[in-house]
């Protein structure tokens, strides 16, 4: 598939723009005429430059406003147009993107229309120029891709065709079935966007809130299909308004928009494998439409190819956290109050093992000194590490290095968006994990003590790194995004979009924190969590409790609160209360837990699932917010 | 007029919220039940804490999904309610907010309804509470004030009333009129909330864009002219749901939040003044209703006390506008090469009178060393300084202090929300200021060589403040938002808020700019400028390219573009090629300009307006972010 992108979604000069697209590995671009105009660099510099970072110039856009106007107007476009094609031969350009009018259009009439582009497509023709005509989704009388065509298949020039918009054809829920129907040579162009559901007019919409594949709502697997299947090979380029890449990192918003292509291009043959169509008996390969294949399976195959990825499956569970601090004393001091056992240390790194069963918690002292306690690092297990990582490297993540004795475990390591270090483990059939026998006495530490797995880690995003980090999770590693929610904090609302498998191993919590700057100018820095499940919450909190473990004060309001909501027994309430445990319940089950104080930025997490109850406590999680700000506000007083 | 405010508009916990709104003035506040759960202060300590610091508790809210139910669900809710009804004997609070059903209700049926909340008025009247029903723009069956009302009035219950939330009823355009029909003793309850219009699902308009009045485009005054006019003389209370302000410093935001009540019943006035209904013929004060009054011109007067404001006219004019730096010499060669005159320094202060015609620029030499130089302090005509001082304090603006000897001037002085120093001056009918003679020679500094003035000054806004300097410039200075516009620029969308007079002799635009952070974390600040009007533009530019200005490089791509767009006379382009001319033309005229590099954070404009030409050059905006963004980039590379 030829990749491409616009020099819209982008941050930065043209020049900037362009560079970072070569680094990403576009093998084209589509050029935004007002990155152009406000460019020092002659067009002639842009085609050099073009040509030395290898970078395709596949698209001048847009040109609007241009049909369905009186015959002085038209007039004066084909004027406006003659220049811009004149500027395209310079920069070695051939397709314009044309959009349907909005501005200017005061004539519904599609044999005037149809003129009016068969005039246009003649100039073009004289210079070389491919006009590929795209319906806008508000568009004044052309908002249909199909209505567009069918303009397009009556002119029937050489010069003019199609240019399908993922955005405005999905945004407008248009059947893309019919697709499939248009002549391949016809389509000039392909643009894909994403975006997540929204309720609002389509212009905000498409302006702003544009997101790569992978990072939204829409089925753009399914519309890539209908184009494969059209006979469609050309470029598949990213149209992206969004207001956070365009203030973003271009070099890092570039590898981002990459990554996107690369997932979609698999999706998109997954669909393809998914809905395959046999040859009609009788038919050949290469048979009714020239440009039909089959494979040995006599299945059809078509001209775009579709580059596969190394598969993964879901990850079967966390194998280990880690958290990094240069001052290890109050997190030894939290973990085994919690009930962690301590399993020794490293034996040539300064790190530590904690284990409460399953659930391992690795205490890396190497931070550089008087930097806060973060979580620095996820391992999850996986079938093939080998495969894991060869398939995130293709997806363009960065690999973490990671130096091993001769005699150790290697961990395939790469980064997340957000900095976290992801290795990619060799699961184990019964939950042991070979690496641990590198600490203490050389043992591999079974599950003794108590029992608890990781039940999900909730991870604190910068604003720029959001999205990708949704797609990073969900295409290198698997997890699937969940509707996003909102939960009020005293420092603003908290987005948070859960990342998960299909049977819920792995849970990952992505919270896109707000930024608070008060009359001192603090900034506060959002909290992040890991926690584990027990199948015994009150048990656990009892026996933390005898060990002095901090817990996080709930207030006694809440437990009014909870009690005018779910009149519930007044002893279990009482030890609730007693306990500092937290409660929710659902149609599915109920949901106990409680958090530790915080160190730096971590603190800890004890939940208990009953039934099959499959949220997080969100109707508690405002409790949480407001109580560890509080906290904070008091430690900033004190200080 | 009683003012109030629900906690949920500002940041911080239970405690820090009131303190804020005592300190800004409310006379009572809403208590956001989530608010209070998550507070370790208990009902006890928050009536305490109300009375100490002289805080009504006006509302309770909210109570959710009360009506509308199966019996069983009812008997659940009625038990809830009980709970709630006990909380708020604790609190000393005697009115809870109740909304239409949105989540559980399944049965329409008007008179089920009128029954349950026969039961929640009888349950409430045992506990001696008042239900202020309220009808949510999204509630399943009950979305209509109107609906809510004949539910209230069929209910006919001393405990059961209305409340009126101007968000639920303007975002629906529901007709307001009908609000007089209602009995005041009925009107439990009136929520007041300002937005900008948007088209969008009204659930999340609501929850996020929420803004004080006076920020949005809702016709607020009116709203609450029918309120006044139905007899109500209870609490208006702000609520306002806000991405921003629920980040933003709470004592700031509750400042905010009682300028916009302050001006709302200014503006409530005047609506009823502009709408006086006289009293029939035979009708006596105190006639027909017994909360009917008349004044002495035999007009209506309503329960409500309206206080009103020191008045003040649009400003006539710029007096001057202030840049401070620590190095005055760039900015001293760019004015002088711009072609103005330097009229002396001030006898006692370390400040520069530069001059052209009667466009002044004060250069103020008194900043901490190494800052960059940026825009300080601009002057404005007014007819009365003291009287437009007054009115600026009445609504809260900080007090600028300035040293003055006893033989100059005495500037009233106030702060803007970016800091900016606002001075209200007395304007003079030639145009001349008196206080230019503490400059230089001691003369008058009337206006010798090349005449300009003060087109318009653009100033960049914190994103915490932009909708807060909307309303200060709004009720201190009677400036007029117009709608916004979206600026693309390299390094994201630059949101525009032109605020000006009606005559247009004040232009003032204000520009919420992107923040932007590059790998290297270099945070970029927005640059602020002072556009200058001449009436032959291309003199102007040619005097200062002899005198060796720096002007800002226009791409030669630009011109091209003009020239497809606009089709210009050969010559007059190359002019503009030639001279770094910016060119702009719409129905009502044309527009020339051209910018200076800039210094620190601040360059200068030069314009031309010919025709009735009433923009900005709004499509140029793009290069000129373009060109400095490139120049920024070049000027990091060479340090």
């Amino acid at each position: 598939m030829r990749t491409g992108i616009a020099t819209v979604c982008l941050s930065g000069t043209l020049k900037e723009k362009m560079q970072a697209c070569a680094i990403a590995g576009f093998d084209g671009i589509e050029i935004f005429e007002q990155d152009l105009v406000t460019s020092p660099l002659s067009p002639e510099d842009v085609r050099k430059m073009a040509a030395d970072l290898g970078l395709g110039l596949d698209l001048y856009q847009p040109f609007r406003d241009f049909d369905s106007v009186s015959e002085d107007i038209l007039q004066e476009n084909l004027r406006r147009a003659d220049a811009k094609f004149k500027l395209m031969s310079r920069l070695g350009m051939d397709t314009i993107l044309v959009c349907t009018n909005v501005g200017t259009a005061t004539i519904d009439d599609d044999d005037l229309r149809a003129e009016q582009l068969s005039r246009l497509a003649e100039l073009a023709g004289d210079h070389g120029v491919k006009v590929a005509y795209e319906a806008l989704a508000w568009g004044k009388y052309v908002n249909d891709y199909e209505h567009a065509h069918r303009l397009v298949d009556t002119v029937d020039h050489p010069n003019l065709g199609t240019c399908l918009d993922s955005f405005h054809i999905l945004s407008r829920d248009w059947d893309t079935a019919p697709i499939e129907a248009i002549k391949p040579e016809k389509i000039f162009f392909v643009q894909v966007a994403d975006a997540p559901k929204l309720s609002m007019d389509v212009l905000s919409w498409s302006r702003h809130y544009r997101v790569f594949p992978g990072e939204g709502q829409f089925e753009l697997a399914k519309f890539m299909g209908h184009v494969a299947r059209a006979g469609y090979s050309g470029p598949v380029s990213l149209e992206v308004f969004n207001d956070v890449f365009r203030q973003s990192d271009v070099e890092r918003t570039a590898v981002d928009a990459m990554r996107s292509l690369i997932w979609l291009e698999e999706q998109s043959a997954k669909w393809l494998d998914a809905n395959a169509v046999s040859l009609a008996p009788g038919e050949t390969p290469g048979g009714a439409r020239g440009d039909s294949l089959a494979n040995a399976a006599g299945r059809r195959r078509y001209p775009m190819e579709l580059a596969t990825l190394p598969k993964v499956a879901e990850p079967a569970g966390f194998n280990f956290a880690e958290v990094k601090t240069d001052d290890p004393a109050q997190l030894e001091t939290l973990l085994g109050r919690l009930g962690f056992e301590f399993d020794g240390r490293h034996r040539t790194k300064d790190v530590q093992l904690w284990s409460m069963g399953h659930a391992r918690v690795i205490i890396n002292e190497q931070a550089p000194s008087h930097s806060e306690p973060a979580i620095a690092a996820l391992g999850f297990d996986v079938d093939s590490p080998v495969i894991a990582s060869a398939r995130a490297q293709q997806l363009k993540a960065p690999v973490v290095p990671r130096k091993v004795q001769a005699d150790e475990e290697v961990f395939q390591g790469i980064a997340a968006p957000d900095s976290t270090e992801i290795f990619l483990c060799q699961g184990s059939p019964d939950g042991t994990a070979a690496w641990t026998r590198e600490f203490g006495e050389g043992l591999e530490h079974p599950s003794m003590g108590a029992q608890a797995v990781i039940d999900h880690v909730n991870l604190a995003q910068p604003w720029q790194h959001f999205d990708e980090a949704v797609l990073f999770y969900t295409s290198a590693l698997a997890l699937e995004p969940q509707p996003f929610a909102e939960v009020p904090s005293p420092s603003g609302l908290v987005r948070s979009q859960v990342m998960q498998t299909s049977d819920r191993a792995v849970r990952l919590v992505l919270n896109l924190a707000p930024v608070i700057q008060q009359g001192n100018g603090t900034r506060k820095s959002y909290q992040e969590h890991i926690a584990f499940a027990v199948t015994d919450l009150v048990a656990t909190a009892r026996a933390a409790q005898a060990r002095g473990l901090e817990f996080l004060q709930i207030p006694a309001n809440y437990y009014e609160d909870l009690d005018a909501r779910f009149a519930l027994d007044p002893a279990f309430l009482a030890t609730l209360k007693e306990l500092n445990l937290l409660y929710d319940r659902d149609a599915n089950g109920e949901f106990l837990h409680f958090y530790t104080a915080t160190v730096g930025s971590v603190f800890f997490e004890m939940v208990e699932r009953r039934g099959n109850y499959d949220g997080y406590g969100a109707p508690n999680a405002p409790v949480r917010h407001a109580v560890q700000y509080d906290s904070l506000q008091a430690h900033h007083l004190h200080r």
